[in-house]
């Protein structure tokens, strides 16, 4: 299933036709880049996935409109520093500005760009900047500029995420690219990614909207909706793909070719979401909590959650505290119903709980694999056949000191 | 509607007829005392409240079943440093065991004897230190023992938590004594108290059964039930009252007096829930989060916790930042369907937020607030007419450290 191969420091711009770029507006008091731009030198088919928070940024709100109205976009506007969140008709009116200056700009229209925002919500964005963010931002797009905008759309991000891969479709070579952006206010089991996280997809293959829609959503489910860091969700979350065509390789949906290209789109998802959470605020332990034999998925779903995101859990995981009695407790409150006298559980091999009691694995035997930087909860229910898997880390001092001292 | 008196230092001694004990018994490494007992000169009518955990502890058990089928109680049993959950039948058999070993040394039957416990998940229970803390501890039952009994019932409490009042009906004096524990693993929102929460409440007033267990689940739904350090729920939470009538005062479902002494039951349980909350692990901060015209009162309830329990906010509570994003970004994916744009916030008596967006009132009248030791986020839903209300606090280092390095 792996027919396809990793692009080294690949980017939004691996994929032939895109442009991008990263500078510094002025969004963050530090000076460090702030602004990004992808744009493509053709009209794109797209489709895009977005918060389910009530509270949608003005841009996400902004982006939803073009998904549901625009048949194809070209270009992509993207600041850090400022969410443009919880900002009323005053913000929708500034996101909307932002796509006509950018399009007056490129030379298209502004229903052709899409617009993102991360940062502190609750303020008017400065428009001033995003001028400026757009005029130097669009003078520096360039096919190899993937990397400068990746750097651009970081908050507590501590490392750059970006990758893309290549694979033969029709006898021709088809490119996907991405970049990610997302540290903190990151939860899974939406409908739609959520979290402070941005994606950004690049493609040459051509399919339609709603092809690109379909594949996005399953892949989304598979992905960034697998993953939490502190079981918050944002405003401003978003998940854009850009297909421009130039690959010639034209896919329909249920045949085997999108099946391979929608396998290769899930290894790009899957490998920037894990980095989000290798990347996790403060983050020391990289934990796969995975659920076996439970009765329905939905049940599977509500446990792993439960662990993945139990504060007493992510505490213990940091001390390194082999402790299952916390494990057993998420489980037991998650809402989800089982018999725990059937409950087994294992780390990584180790077997830890068995029949809902210990199972005698000595602490030594544990501590080891405590000690990883990765380590994987399996929890067998015996109650049925359904499984779900997410992907967590720990909670650290350094967790608590990024988010009492930033202002988001 | 508070027609009664504190009493000064009161705890479940207070009450004419009862005596307790706390004693070291040996499970705590450290030496302190870990092995309370309660008992009464005469049969009590009881009732008792109960984690809704699926991993409900052995001890949980047997009060479950107390409640079901024993028509009073006399005596209760309770260890700190092992909470004999996850320990299947011989967990169970050695809850039994307890009761039973009590019941010889008091000279009542088994049925008359409730048990909990609070400490280690999924480790069995040392009978040698049970039987060798009922002896200590029935030795040192006396009129004056509840100051000791609640000492021995803290695990990473840091103050012991008990109180007493009394009041005046059909002219004669009835009073109520009670004490808690409880720091961590602390959340509200079930049908039952939960949390390692244990509270046990003694009273002289005569009610039966039914009244008791009645009185006591509305009172829990507005006290325990509206804590949250952590949004962990234990696997031993326990709440039992005990009545043993020797004042003289009847009370009969749906009179005044019952509503009076419900009323300072209430009193009672509100203050204990209070102060957990305020010793909550690493906590530094009390906050009330307060919604109001909600459409429901389950929506406001989904609301309030969302806020209360959500990681971003009890960071930003313990950096002292006014930062209203978070706050909204937990009201939008709390799962309550609501018009953002008519949602106003306060912190105290300041503005915040105004029909969703910022209410302009500048950071700095802020900080002062958040700098306090208690404030309230009032949050106004203008959705309809109902409102909830939770009391939390804040995550900070030292809850990390304490979860990071404590075994449960």
């Amino acid at each position: 299933m792996s027919d396809f191969q990793w692009i080294e420091n690949g980017s939004v711009t691996a994929t032939p036709g895109f442009l991008a770029s990263g500078v510094t507006a002025g969004f963050k008091r530090s000076g460090a880049p702030d602004f990004a731009m992808i744009f493509s030198e053709t009209p794109c088919n797209f489709s895009g996935a977005f918060t389910s928070c009530t509270f949608a940024a003005a841009p996400v709100q902004l982006c939803k409109n073009r998904v549901l109205n625009a048949p194809f976009i070209r270009a992509a506007v993207i600041n850090s520093g400022n969410a443009n969140a919880c900002t009323g008709h005053t913000g929708l009116a500034n996101a909307q500005r932002t796509a006509e200056l950018a399009a007056v700009r490129l030379g298209i229209t502004p229903d052709e760009v899409v617009v993102s925002s991360t940062g502190r919500i609750g303020v008017q964005m400065p428009m001033d900047l995003i001028a400026h963010g757009i005029d130097l931002g669009a003078a520096a797009l360039s096919a190899d500029g993937g990397e400068n905008a990746v750097k651009a759309i970081m908050t507590t991000d501590t490392v750059p995420k970006a990758a893309a891969v290549k694979l033969e479709l029709q006898g021709k070579t088809v490119t996907i690219g991405a970049m990610t952006k997302g540290a903190g206010m990151i939860d899974p089991g939406m409908k739609v990614p959520h979290a402070t996280m941005l994606c950004y997809i690049t493609t040459d293959v051509k399919a339609d909207n709603a092809l690109l829609a379909e594949m996005l959503t399953s892949n989304v489910n598979d992905s960034f909706n697998r993953i939490t860091v502190d079981g918050d969700m944002s405003t401003n979350d978003t998940t854009i793909i850009m297909a421009n065509g130039l690959s010639g390789v034209e896919l329909k949906s249920g045949t085997p070719d999108a099946a391979a290209f929608r396998n290769a789109l899930l290894a790009v998802m899957q490998n920037l979401a894990r980095r989000m959470v290798l990347d996790g605020e403060g983050a020391t332990k990289f934990v796969t909590v995975k659920i076996e034999k439970a009765r329905s998925e939905a049940d599977a779903k509500v446990l792993a959650e439960s662990v993945a995101n139990s504060l007493l859990c992510k505490t213990a995981w940091f001390g390194g505290d082999p402790n299952w009695g916390r494990v057993v407790a998420a489980l037991g409150y998650s809402g989800a119903e089982f018999d725990p006298d059937k409950t087994n559980i294992w780390y990584d091999d180790q077997p830890v709980v068995r029949d809902g009691g210990d199972a005698g694995t000595p602490e030594t035997s544990l501590l080891g694999i405590m000690k990883q930087r990765e380590f994987t909860i399996r929890i067998e229910m015996n109650e049925g056949s359904a499984g779900y898997w997410v992907w967590t880390c720990d909670v650290s001092y350094e967790y608590v000191k990024i988010n009492a001292d930033y202002h988001t």
